[in-house]
């Protein structure tokens, strides 16, 4: 599926608010790609998202996840929206183990009050190999008339 | 419901484990209830845990609540198990704001192979109110023949 | 929680539509109960609706569920607006056996745009006991402006 | 992703499982494709499965959804397992109205005990076109020793 974008500057509005974000800076995510209706997140390994048998905690997956899908909704959102999370849903598929994790997040269908998206979290290894690790199905809302810049969650 | 914990130390169990967990100490959450088939998780408000508009992250929430729904199906998991987060969905009611958060975790059904839990995540004001801010509804996995002390996620 | 109707005549509203609806026909599925923010709808067992180890299939749980979640919702929603389902999801407890199935619906976090509930099956038997067998938790929509009776799903 | 049936039978076993099935017939379901780790499930449209404005009820998109994706992992379960629905979600993207509906259920994650898939509704009009109306994710369990052939649900 090909999307337009809302705003021409929707790749800034979306850096600008994740630099904001505090969570994210606490866990270490890092924006990997922006293009009208998808946005990749990554998260390099830390013994401090970890649990007690070394993998990425389900919190930590589930945190990108939300993002990459929240960020990626908000590409087609026009200005003065803003975006939240009304729910997801996610499977853990195998454990969440190596040097990143990296969450595709995709709009599957826009709208203007609810946009639903699609996202995989993929395990990179020290090889560079990856393995689906989690998926998750997202409906996020659209906000009218609040003018600030927006942050998924 | 009444549960009959697996083991007598199942409350000492989770909070070896919870102790050992780095995610938990990343956002600073805390047990504040360990009952057979129940447990609640603390999050007290940090900076580092919000959005933009100060309110706390949907993947902190989600992150407490996913921790909660394990460790509540953790109780009645016997000795030589640990538990795993096959999936879960959460959907975010209200903004979550407040001095802490407070996520119930409870095992509706309990399983040799699959507990299902229901969770709900309260945001407590200054006050002492609590208003309902998230709800989910959580699959664990009990895995056999893996004697150390398992952390959800 | 106590809620105000949005029409006086919610609850007739909801047996008209529900009479017009053939899916609950074909099914053979009856409103139990209507009160504001809930709505109960009973399933009485039939061949019709089996697997083959004689137990409701999963999508007919699935199906009185929903119709019990949107109605319950729908009790809330002002004349001139109809419901939809934005989206739900469903755990299976316990094989769906018995004489027949009850979907108790419940608003949790009633909204202009979304309202979420909360829903309960129990599978009653002949003994008249009954047995919690699913649980869901669902997404309505209120669609603005249609002035017929709308019919969740 | 390419799959490896665990039964060179594994078509006819679904073939078989899907004749004794009563609710498939009640709605008028008919399988449309089985590949290992792929099935599709058609629902032509009739007027008993339609809500008050001639759109497929939700619970029947649900219901083949459901047995798309159940079948889809019971391709590659070994013989003298059966297959049972643990849990769902579906998100509804459009109105379901057309001359059928088709589903089609694929296996994201196989295992031994859980299956995890993905499953897409289209809804087809007249001109032969087709339009995404649904989208869910599906744990599938694998039960033990149980020798006959199961229906998912």
């Amino acid at each position: 599926m090909a999307f337009t974008p809302a705003t021409p500057d929707y790749a800034e509005r979306i850096r600008e608010s994740f630099a904001r974000g505090k969570m994210m800076d606490l866990i270490g995510a890092e924006i990997a790609a922006i293009e009208p209706g998808y946005v990749a997140i990554a998260l390099p390994h830390a013994d401090a998202l970890t649990q007690q048998h070394g993998f990425f905690h389900a919190g930590a997956v589930a945190t990108i996840a939300d993002t990459a899908g929240g960020y990626a909704a908000y590409t087609l959102f026009p200005a003065g929206t803003s975006v939240l999370t009304a729910e997801f849903k996610i499977n853990f598929l195998a454990p969440a183990r190596g040097v990143r994790l990296l969450a595709r997040g995709r709009v599957i269908k826009p709208g203007r009050t609810l946009t639903t998206c699609d996202i995989e979290v993929a395990a990179l290894g020290e090889d560079g190999g990856e393995k689906l690790c989690a998926k998750s199905l997202q409906t996020m809302a659209q906000v009218q008339g609040r003018d600030d810049i927006a942050r998924p969650g």
